[in-house]
């Protein structure tokens, strides 16, 4: 056998078209494309087409792609899924309901048990479709409130805020939120694409992949990242606070502070300085900079002290609070922009498929003796 | 980055104490015990007891481990997670069922979010004792009939099929349960215990890493296999049928038979020969012995052309079939027993986490220009 990698770091599992990080010059691509170039000209529903068929689509694709996308049939939820999320408490966390509401999706989907590659994309294409509104639902269920149905006119990113919140979001607030789906779209064999791509290496069906993908998110580790940093700015409060409070935290033993470093990049993460201006502008829009003013300091104080590089989560969080994004909903948003790429890994390990078994190194005895149980 | 290994294949991916697999030999322990003194002297409580806390328990740890799994508090269902079960489609797979049904557990599990290794040791009796009532009841419902409380004086095998059939079992079914899930428990870093501890790396909770094992477990080429055969076996029909059938299958090109072979095991796997004799053995009682006949003229054709050796899930569905059970509910019951070793590995994974996280070759294009729609 081979020689341990713990945790598998730097260890190439398989080829892969999907996505590029080049983790000393801080660049990601997806399908070949620079994520810059995607945040600047495209939007989350182009991005899609891109990972799902591997390139960009002319007018008349993108036309009937973000069609499917934005249709009701493919947006709404059978109503017993609704009946179902209503059983649950309210005290239910998104994530954990997210998952449920995922698995119980795929009882309902013509397509469940169909491994071909064209079902395979009409299922994602109303995963997709059907996870904000899932995300939504449970917001407005646990608040009481009345559940907002899909609107086919609106993008994802409007069409899911409004859902969310009942309202009408600012242009800003739907670009940004757009945006930030972009950015989150897909990140290589993180954990939780890498738990899909487990998963679909025994054959099993894309919703049971995206159902793992979802569990392995939900992991402080992983997508509970930016929600951790959201709990220490309000633990923070207020912007002159956030120098004293961040040194103070730092000089305890053991103390780690989230939003900060990677496995994959040695310098910055290039989604961080998008996620950054953009909680900039939103909070100038709402006359409220607090949150991004403390995260710059924690940015500052962490860079000198430890010399790493903001990651992805470090600044996310701060817009969604201004769109009046719940902190216990941000991993379920980093779900429903994620689950476009673990969707596309799915398809990929599919089309060339392996079984991903690793072996254990056995550190245990070997040569127990069992004895009657008055003889223990 | 390190060389390739497809699937990971003979990668250590970690150090574990759990199980150990001699694949040349044909040896299989738990804790450093032959699972043949397993099956011969052990029952699945104790195995469980061994799993979970490193070694075989004294008489009056036992009792209480027994009594524990057999509460009426830990097996019966919240009531509203039967009325979630009834809203869905009968014609869902009950693999879709359980997944959803032990994520959705968790919303209800006081300890759901509490990652301490004490938590996690009473979430793990609580879930291996609602997971066998999880089962039966969907079985129930799909089928219209009344759903069967669990009885807390039996053990877990004989309420189980209690539950299921809403019949007493014979002491011959009970303890051929018994041993299938003594010998379904662990099988170290096969595919779904690695999707869990994937889903673990992310300091992810209990159930999120056993609702990912489930989705891996659900795929043909893991715990779908026995369903496989047992399907081909109808389709075979009659003992006098199989020869012909047989050579004929693998006379096509790239004809896969399930049951057989193993990515650790280079001789028999030690797990079958107790399935084919148990198989037998209920055949006898129940006066039809012809599955396990053509599944032995099936084991002799496969040997004699392509020198592979039976695996578990040859011998195992016969049994169960036997037992009453559908072929659609032999993964599921797999589960029921490898939750214990997921459990365990979870557990393990926690107690010394490091992320899981591997890279990809990216093989796909690294300078894309974005163009504009019009231009594409």
């Amino acid at each position: 056998m081979s020689v341990m990698k713990a945790g598998l770091e730097d260890i190439v599992v398989s080829t892969s078209d999907i996505c590029f990080i080049d983790g000393h010059e801080g660049r990601l691509l997806y399908r070949g494309y620079d994520v810059n170039d995607l945040v600047a000209r495209s939007t989350f529903e182009e991005v899609c087409s891109l990972l799902w068929y591997g390139r960009l689509p002319t007018r008349k694709e993108l036309e009937a792609h973000v069609k499917a996308l934005a249709s009701t049939a493919n947006r709404k939820l059978p109503p017993k899924i609704i009946t179902m999320l209503r059983q649950l408490p309210k005290k239910a966390t998104p994530m954990e309901v997210l998952r449920t509401g995922v698995s119980a999706l795929s009882a309902f989907d013509p397509d469940a048990g169909n491994l071909s590659h064209e079902a395979e994309l009409r299922k994602t294409i109303r995963l997709t479709a059907q996870m904000p509104t899932l995300v939504a639902a449970w917001e407005r269920i646990r608040r009481g409130k009345p559940v907002v149905a899909p609107n086919p006119r609106l993008s994802l990113a409007a069409n899911f805020l409004t859902m969310l919140t009942g309202k009408k979001p600012t242009p800003l607030a739907v670009k940004t939120f757009d945006v930030a789906l972009i950015l989150h779209a897909d990140h290589e064999f993180n954990a939780s694409t890498f738990a899909a791509r487990v998963t679909a290496g025994t054959l099993a069906d894309l919703h049971s992949c995206i159902v793992s993908a979802i569990g392995a998110l939900k992991g402080p580790l992983h997508g509970g990242a930016n929600e951790q940093v959201m709990l220490m700015v309000e633990k923070i409060g207020k912007p002159e606070r956030a120098d004293a409070w961040v040194k103070n935290f730092l000089a305890q033993p053991g103390a780690r502070i989230m939003g900060f470093g990677h496995r994959v990049y040695r310098v910055e993460d290039p989604r961080a300085k998008h996620l950054r201006r953009m909680a900039l502008e939103l909070g100038q829009e709402a006359g409220d900079t607090s949150s991004v003013q403390i995260i710059e300091t924690i940015n500052r104080v962490v860079g000198e002290q430890k010399k790493i590089f903001p990651n992805v989560d470090l600044f996310s969080g701060a817009g969604y609070k201004t769109m009046g994004i719940p902190i216990d909903q941000f991993t379920p948003i980093f779900a429903m922009s994620r689950v476009s790429g673990w969707a596309a890994h799915v398809m990929e390990q599919h089309g060339n498929n392996r079984l991903i078994r690793p072996r254990a190194e056995y550190t245990g005895p070997t040569r127990e003796q069992y004895k009657p149980i008055d003889q223990r």
